[in-house]
């Protein structure tokens, strides 16, 4: 079975290894998103892509869901000693080995999709790891400065994780989708799917970003396979993360039928809504899309099995 | 008085402590080797620079003579986890960051010269440290390959650390050397100088480097200044390195003598040699240099002063 995983960083990483343990011997190519990627220290850090391979490869810190397990910040502090930032950003010093070696072979001229290969032939995440695009695309959020009431467009980065997406988002652009290209092999892996899975990313900055690519939603949209997602809504909230302020700044509510809406019967066959969101059930049904309610916490690798098979078991039935 | 030092690296900076404990109300600049630079991982490394400031800022590894006190390794081991290497350079996580902020500011269209000093903003050195040229100079070393018998040119840090200088070396190019400018300040400074000090660094692969930066050496000759140098040989044998290897390459005899008229009367005022290479005076003398015998060990600060201070007698009486 050739399985295609749209993943961004920890909801996706997680997923993916509940997918892996339900169907070990599937052929899953995983395509993930750059456009939370972010130049720091003159590094090219590719968060989301890294959060899967350190997940899958069994590197990453299980605590906190991204960077390494194991982690010092000795680089970070001298960085610091020197004056030079940003640091909010916990770059650890056996993450910061990625970003060199990431860094090194770009310059050198090979594309992020050679560089995540070879850096996955440390890791051997038992996935095919693909970014959506060579390209560089990174997200921008507009907010509003509370102190001058101007508008200011910063990095993803620094909304999410310097301002823990305190100020509500205006919206949210994935700058330099428009002109990327899908990487070599995105639109043949697919093309040649059995099945392809959207798991509880973000739907905006995560998912969104992967599909705002040219080529790619489209792809998806008219795939032979059946296209089933795991909402990220839960009772409504988001399971992890602060989803719901990126939603706000595309005009979706935080429940978990908005969110399949948002994506719409054109993309999706089927929907997984947690058992706590089972009247969201009927309204999915109604536009379209295959609608079943299962528990969606990621708890531990087993529960989040259970998950995959559910969803693998929607797209049978969407098929 | 404005004292002008051209340093290599570990003997350069300790000759420079020394001198700073000397004369600590001296105005020194220093012109540091940035032949022994060399780009890993993508990182431009400048080891002499890096000595020279983290000895006089109160960083370095007092028993190794180069790298970081309290350094730990963990960005080295991830890289060589991956495959990346070179191994055989000793590149530690405090030291990484260093390299970090050096190659985002020139990456960013910084000069050395500017990096160089904004780095010193942090570890205030007490010496102004300018880099002998802002462009790039790599010394190459010539060596017959054992195995094939066939000449190869390799980088002088494959030479020094990782061959450990057991090859003879056939030639040492300062490659880029004769296209280099020398940097802002360095000939104004060397121009304005009252003494301008050799300390017992490499004659060919430091100081050799620095005065094969076209300009140099004509600055230094013909400075109003006296020019007074250490010699790096005692008793027939470097103090330290592997002086006597990269002489050979350049047909000087290693002794305290054959260096001084390696140098030349008509760049050296003076010249001190070791008490136990007295009969050296003579035939130093005799070429027109004045020259002392001294002891010459740097053991520790004191003794590294009493050189200094014998260096700045000489200069007077050369004067």
């Amino acid at each position: 079975m050739r399985i295609v995983v749209l993943a961004g960083g920890i909801g996706g990483a997680r997923f993916l290894r509940g997918l892996l343990s339900a169907v070990p011997d599937a052929e899953i190519t995983v395509i993930g998103n750059t456009g939370d990627d972010i130049h720091l220290f003159g590094l090219k850090v590719c968060p989301d892509l890294d959060t899967v391979m350190y997940t899958l490869g069994g590197g990453i810190n299980e605590d906190q869901g991204w960077g390494r397990t194991d982690e010092s910040f000795t680089v970070k502090e001298e960085l610091a000693a020197y004056g030079v930032g940003p640091s909010w950003f916990g770059l650890g010093d056996r993450d910061f080995a990625t970003h060199i070696v990431r860094t090194q072979m770009i310059d050198a001229g090979y594309p992020l999709s050679a560089v995540t290969e070879a850096l996955c032939d440390r890791w051997q995440p038992g996935v095919r790891l693909l970014p959506m695009s060579d390209d560089r695309v990174e997200t921008h959020v507009a907010v509003n400065d509370p102190e001058t009431g101007e508008r200011r467009v910063i990095h993803f980065q620094e909304y999410w994780v310097k301002l823990r997406a305190s100020l509500d988002a205006e919206a949210v652009v994935p700058v330099g989708a428009e002109q990327a290209k899908p990487a070599p092999g995105v639109l043949e892996a697919i093309a040649a799917a059995d099945v392809i899975l959207l798991p509880p990313s973000n739907p905006v900055v995560s998912i969104g970003t992967i599909l705002a690519v040219p080529g790619i939603r489209e792809a998806v949209a008219q795939a032979a396979a059946p296209v089933v997602g795991l909402s990220p809504i839960v009772g409504g909230s988001p399971v992890r993360g602060m989803a719901d302020k990126v939603l706000a700044a595309v005009g979706v509510e935080s429940t978990a039928s908005a969110v399949a809406l948002h994506y719409g019967p054109g993309l999706l066959d089927g929907w997984l809504v947690d058992t706590s969101d089972a009247d969201a059930v009927e309204t999915v049904t109604a536009a379209g899309i295959a609608c079943r309610a299962v528990p969606l916490m990621m708890t531990d690798t087993d529960a989040t099995a259970a998950m995959a098979r559910a969803a693998l078991e929607l797209a049978e039935q969407a098929r």
